[in-house]
């Protein structure tokens, strides 16, 4: 870690971060929820959905892409399941008060699910499937996005990367949390090796001819127009099956849109034919499964953890240090960042300052 | 198509593989069932899942590693869930009963989901997908298998092809059906190739050393002796996201043994360390979705319906002639065999020639 980084403890940026939210016309309780994935992202180390996004949400909310006072609305209900309207509110708030009703719907009927219309950009998915694992259930989250992913054989981009996000409880500190867009890489990952100066490996991106693309800056500045698209999780083609990729993007747009008469594919453009910014309505499905009507809890966790920690301790390839299972790397690095703080690099001291000067924020100070 | 493929009338051969399953022991109403499954897998083209695995299943039948009469026990019940026992009957048998509950139980409380431990070979995920998306449903099939999976970064076979099937009604002719394996490829798909004579493509397989393996028969012979592994969708380590196929795979190892105090991993091999073959004890997961709890079924199948026709028009790589979307390939190939008669090649002809004199099977006569 380079020296100029500087540790920023969690809670003067968690206030920082409601402050500005507050200061955008953002309800109290909405800007914390608002905060707390963004923190917590930071804290698992995907710093590419932390407090550094402050700028997108502000800049949206600005242009009217989304509203900041939230009107969650529930328009169909049923025994085990709900269709939200989001009303372009903060995506956060839309999420976590989805996934609490899918849980509650869990306790009381053994599962429960939630479809989403007219939302917008919720952060990191696994931060919702947490919400389920806490209360000792299993959670599933998905999202659609904005197009940047070419299907299999197209030249065009039609998909976002539509995560998935799968949690379940274990026996042991961390629980399994798998989540990850269906896309080879997501966006995020190129702006990673921008900052970098690093050419893109080989099978992350084709250009609209179907050619290999390397040069990482010429590809996030042609991404948004189509001139290049994300490869589906196996690559182009079907020779390393690509069209599984392809498949999953398409489950997630499915279950992010037909089931909440919501929108799809390229209506989630965040910019209308003539470039000018429009709503999103992005749409999302959760998904909570109480473990409690299958099985006992602590069997669960058990048989779960024994599975971790089989794999873990399987036979590792020459040269291999470790064998990883979902969510450890980031459940260790919570640990490490909650008690050293949040790593602050020049670019985001650079943009938290310019926020703090744009809104006037005085308290909390920054710590640069 | 070569001169010697014999097209046999459908029927023929279900009334055939219905014949071989009674004579071994299995309930009438079973073996139809079963040879459903089979049947279904050789009218959708995917050849290694049909009537050519009868050969497998007797001799796991004689071998005692399945019991021919299945016993199905539901061992936990609650309002959207079940807990099955197997009890190493038929896998299709308990495939299509568990999937039949899900669904009675989706059309009550809106979701239904069965798990289900002590399980067998099932044949196709997708058919039990279909059973709910013929019904209306959105299905859900989820399976572990027996060990021929490297974990990323490890050397030795954890996982099965581990597939997870998901099917939704549309405006079409055809439905949505997406069936895959989690890892590059299947285990048949190297079959195919063996019968063909051709190598692997470099990324479908390593070797315990982390090399990369083309020799298909030699793959094949070393396969279930763990000195090749299949590789996670998404390829060896973590740059192209391999350990995204990985994670995958996880996921449904979770579903299939954890909820329903199931074996998973290594426990499943088919045969004993002293080589002697063993009850496989295999976990499935089933979930059925009903629509009508969510929104209007036409609206869903409309939007369904609109997002694959949107991607099937969207703009190709040059050179490339057509955009599928999951399930269409395997939709028209039903349509086409079930008019032609599905295709036996000269070494199935062989096989099913030998179970015909080995079980004594005069009526149906095959057709060669």
């Amino acid at each position: 870690m380079k020296e100029d980084v500087v540790f920023a403890p969690v809670d003067t940026i968690r206030r920082f971060s409601e402050a500005a939210f507050v200061r955008l016309g953002i309800p109290k309780d909405d800007a914390v929820i608002c905060t707390d994935v963004l923190i917590r992202s930071d804290l698992r180390g995907i710093a590419s959905h932390g407090v550094g996004r402050l700028r997108m949400y502000i800049d949206r909310i600005r242009a009217g892409m989304i509203e900041p006072v939230t009107e969650f609305e529930v328009v169909q209900e049923g025994a085990t399941t709900a269709v939200v309207d989001g009303h372009h509110g903060m995506g956060h708030v839309i999420g976590v008060r989805s996934m609490r009703l899918a849980i509650r719907k869990a306790k009381e009927y053994g599962i429960g699910a939630v479809a989403v219309r007219n939302s917008s950009h919720f952060g990191i998915a696994g931060y919702y499937s947490l919400l389920a694992v806490e209360e000792g259930l299993i959670g599933v989250t998905m999202t659609n996005a904005r197009p940047s992913v070419f299907p299999t054989f197209g030249g065009e981009p039609m998909f976002g990367t539509n995560p998935i996000a799968f949690g379940a409880p274990t026996d042991e500190g961390c629980p399994f949390l798998f989540d990850a867009s269906t896309s080879v890489v997501p966006r995020g990952k190129l702006e990673v090796l921008s900052r970098a100066g690093t050419p893109l490996p080989p099978g992350w991106v084709i250009d609209r001819g179907g050619g290999i693309a390397t040069d990482t800056d010429a590809v996030l500045a042609g991404l948004n127009a189509g001139e290049f698209g994300l490869l589906p999780l196996g690559g182009a083609g079907e020779t390393l099956s690509g069209h599984k990729g392809y498949g999953f993007a398409t489950i997630v747009e499915i279950l992010s849109a037909s089931l909440q008469a919501g929108c799809s594919l390229q209506e989630l453009a965040s910019f209308a034919p003539d470039g000018s910014p429009r709503k999103q309505r992005l749409g999302h499905f959760f998904l909570a499964i109480d473990i409690g009507v299958f099985t006992d809890p602590t069997s669960f966790r058990k048989t779960t953890g024994e599975i971790l920690r089989r794999l873990r301790a399987s036979r590792k390839l020459p040269g291999a240090d470790r064998i990883y299972t979902a969510g450890e790397k980031e459940c260790e690095r919570e640990r490490e960042t909650a008690s050293h703080g949040i790593p602050i690099n020049p670019k985001l001291q650079a943009t938290l300052s310019a926020i703090r000067d744009e809104l006037g924020i005085t308290d909390p100070q920054l710590p640069f």
